[in-house]
């Protein structure tokens, strides 16, 4: 969990800063909500389920733009816009678990609705890129891999591609970094898409997003890529996603324009663009590079204080006391819930859960002061109990 | 959102107060995870679903405990004691929606496992107190009602109550505030439960629980109530719901110590103690007290600088590297993504989207400056764009 709510974290400060509002729909959905968008094909990958009783057929979500697509098909006509929304919830896959790939995962989606243009898709990739820095990962890590619907349309009709053809190209052209070079070139000559470079591509609307990506200071981000083509029948302008530098791995995020979704829920005709990125690769790309601590300690909030009870009797009547006191001021306090009453140990239990001081109750008591030790420098002093909150914020703030 | 989050803060808060950390279990279960617990009465009230070709039969989680005990009872054996944890996913019931009641909501569950005692039990009722302070709620609005299984037993014994009719005496004290008062009378004097003032309710336990609670504060928190009853075959000790101070709506939060749970589930012999806290009967209360705003846009984030272009080509090319920069410098920054360039207008809209202050690109980007309003005070300066997100950080910082 220390690791999940550090990357929910830079998910949900990067989309603050850039303006988006946080929103959520229900953990499962009508099954036909997804073979609307994604055919009947989706249902071996899905959980899905029927009521005792009942003729309906739920399934739980294996992603959001569907449940995006219908609430924003219900409710975008009344809506000032362009709505930026985002949300990170649960999604869940019937698929065997491996690298990269679990049943239950986290996801942060990102969305922007009824605005077009290549300035709300650097927006939206730039979004991406601000969470992954504010993970710690740079260009020489991650490189987002962009690519345009129109310009690879027509790049491989320039290429002398046909255009029943196309669909087929665009096919192989997805596929073509996981096969061998001797059987990409032959099922390309095929249908007769050349072996070219995919940093090629060009066009019109390629131009304008890179212009848009280099205004938006993602220059050294971002590298054009044909292969980059995802769902064919979903996608309509930009499509980007995000990979491990080497390649390595599966995507980190992926994402570009679909301006058709809302329209086919019912909806007015709605430019649309967002992202998805998953908890899962990106995690194991954190760990990778040094980027999470090893046991995740180091990302679990630090006590303030922790409180000892030297064992005389004020010591151990104040105890509760103090420590119900110092939380109602805000201060994260913890004690041991051992016997022993050796401070020596205690300390070293403090210390161990890497409390920022700690508070010995002693015979000081009986003038209203404490002893507090900063486990930091290992200076100790007596401290006013009327004091303590505001010297032990004190330390907090400093540290 | 904007109101889950804000309840989520308070939970989290107050757990990490307390020394609790955070964990999680998966959303669905096998379903014998519940039947094991509740009994196969359970089933109907959740929402369970086998997979093609599987035998297995899962249900999405109705509440916590049943994970803690399944995790606690697989690896407590191997970790120090105590073990004190909070969770606030989303669960689900397969129930008609009502007041109160929603088919999927969120649940701060807190548990202390392997110590227990009377300051155990004050410690997590003190949780609960502690989150519902952060909420602006008071003794006025909320009442820590506390029984304990024993003190109860030896009470209802007292009064001549056979010991097979402990539990129908149990039962009856559970229903007695939804009851007539003939109807109690008659079917209590059929058992011989007198009728007595709930909380004439006695005992070396209950004392001892109410000397913990007053040594953490709570003094003014908390009745005693015989009436509280919850779960017969689960509970062990002290048991207490909160509600709100006139009795309306349900309880807001429950719990008490469930020493024989994690034995249930395979594991060794373990002291427990729990609560459960939902968000729709505290949302209910929240905004009966006024303690959330209408819209919730008061718990929205505020932007820090609105981007203003007046509309020449300099300031067009300045306008989405300014965004970039300083969201890149931590800041939320908004613009308008209408054609207007009428600064008037546009200032009306960084307002009616509450931003801290404005920056209009004008002329005097020519000589590397911005003109930045303060959007509380009115009050309007020119300002490097070298020192600018140095300004408005300062601004907010002194908002």
């Amino acid at each position: 969990m220390a690791v999940r709510r550090h990357i929910e974290r830079a998910w949900r400060d990067a989309s603050v800063a850039f303006g988006f509002e946080e929103i959520d729909g229900p953990t499962f959905e009508y099954l036909e909500l997804y073979t609307a968008k994604s055919g009947p094909g989706i249902v071996k990958e899905l959980f899905s389920f029927k009521r005792e009783g009942g003729d309906s057929t739920y399934a739980l979500r294996p992603e959001f733009t569907p449940t995006l697509a219908r609430m924003a098909a219900a409710r975008i006509s009344t809506l000032p816009l362009p709505v930026k929304w985002f949300t990170m919830p649960s999604f869940f896959r019937a698929e065997r678990p491996q690298r990269g790939r679990l049943r239950e995962f986290q996801q942060w989606n990102v969305d922007v609705l009824g605005v077009g243009g290549p300035a709300i898709d650097a927006e939206v990739i730039g979004v991406a890129v601000a969470a992954l820095e504010r993970l710690g990962l740079t260009p020489r890590d991650v490189r987002v891999k962009i690519s345009h619907r129109e310009a690879a349309r027509a790049w491989v009709l320039s290429m002398g591609v046909s255009e029943q053809n196309v669909p087929a190209a665009f096919d192989l052209l997805d596929r073509k970094p996981k096969m061998e070079k001797a059987a990409y070139e032959r099922a390309a000559s095929e249908i007769g898409l050349l072996f070219r470079d995919a940093a090629e591509i060009k066009g019109e609307s390629l131009d304008a997003l890179r212009c848009a990506l280099d205004a938006a200071g993602l220059a050294e981000w971002y590298d054009v890529d044909a292969t980059i083509v995802r769902g064919l029948a979903y996608y309509t302008g930009t499509v980007f996603e995000i990979h491990e530098a080497s390649g390595a791995e599966r995507a980190v995020a992926g994402g570009g324009r679909y301006d058709g979704l809302v329209e086919l829920f019912g909806g007015p005709s709605t430019p649309a663009m967002g992202l998805g990125m998953g908890d899962v690769v990106l995690g194991l790309l954190l760990a990778d590079r040094g980027l999470l601590p090893k046991d995740g300690a180091d990302l679990l909030p630090r006590p303030d204080v922790f409180i000892i009870s030297g064992g005389d009797d004020a010591a151990e009547r104040e105890l509760p006391r103090m420590v119900a006191s110092l939380r109602k001021q805000g201060l994260h306090v913890r004690h041991s819930y051992k016997a022993t009453r050796n401070v020596g140990k205690l300390l070293s239990d403090a210390s161990k859960q890497r409390a920022r001081c700690a508070v010995i109750l002693g015979p000081e008591l009986a003038s209203g002061s404490v002893k507090l030790k900063d486990m930091g420098s290992g200076e100790q002093r007596d401290v006013q109990v009327a004091n303590l909150a505001e010297t032990i914020g004190a330390l907090r703030s400093r540290a």
